[in-house]
């Protein structure tokens, strides 16, 4: 794909994005299976409802701008879901697990913030107006869910403390 | 390396935002070469200047707790520098590379204002207080850089839309 105007580049990134938020599908329930305090497990599970929704925003993105819906591997979120993997592998004790879940899934949660930051400015300048509804929703889910993890980092974190 | 105290789960995440900005002291130059607008290339030197100075007060947090500071590759990071080394062979238009180079830029940004959000917090909960100042000085750089780019993304997506 050559990339020559803004257009071609907001079709690059949503492809990215599609990659992205699809891996990140697979790789939640690990982490939620992983995870030991009730109230992470739940939010990770809420944002897997999410995510999946987010999937098809893109999708209806891609729709709305008359393109087909058709991802490109995100080599980013390969990365980060690596490192998520090798860190569930540790021998490390409940409490610590769980600070060190919250610390990559709000890797996941930046890079999304980025990505959809980028599409909805690009959106905004293209008059991509359908698609910028849609890339807002998913923006402002991975906001709160960023949110949501510094919240719940705060007990866990007291009391992975106490560990060791 | 076994991670089974939040001591352990800091030190390694400061191995990795150490490769991380290793990494970037690397590729950043090679963003600012292929940047057309001037602001653009003048943000990405002075954010290099300011990362040679990050890696610096990272190496001091590594003295500052006790340990020997040494980097563990930072897989996110090198698929992030992959994504932006792929975007600069494109055949774009100068102000579209423009574009891209910031939206790659602003996803590195974010990397790493996350990693750096859960180091500050684990060294407040480890009662780390010279480390902790010092990753709250990177943190505040990092988040200037991000909101500095933003403002730059605007002439230049309304530049690039007049391509192509």
């Amino acid at each position: 794909m050559s990339m020559k105007t803004l257009a071609d580049a907001f079709y690059d990134e949503l492809r990215d994005v599609l990659s992205a938020e699809k891996q990140l599908v697979k790789a939640l329930p690990k982490m939620a299976k992983k995870a030991s305090c009730e109230k992470l497990t739940a939010a990770l599970e809420s944002h897997l409802s999410e995510t999946e929704k987010q999937v098809q925003r893109v999708e209806k993105a891609f729709e709305d701008t008359g393109k087909t819906a058709r991802a490109k591997t995100c080599e980013a979120m390969k990365g980060l879901i690596a490192e998520a993997e090798d860190m569930l592998k540790e021998d490390a004790e409940p409490a610590v697990r769980d600070a060190l879940i919250i610390a990559c899934s709000q890797k996941v949660e930046h890079y999304e913030i980025a990505t959809y930051g980028t599409l909805c400015t690009w959106a905004e300048t293209l008059s991509y107006d359908g698609a910028l509804k849609l890339l807002k929703q998913n923006i402002d889910e991975e906001e709160s869910a960023d949110k949501k993890l510094s919240e719940l980092a705060k007990a866990i974190n007291k009391d992975a403390l106490t560990v060791g």
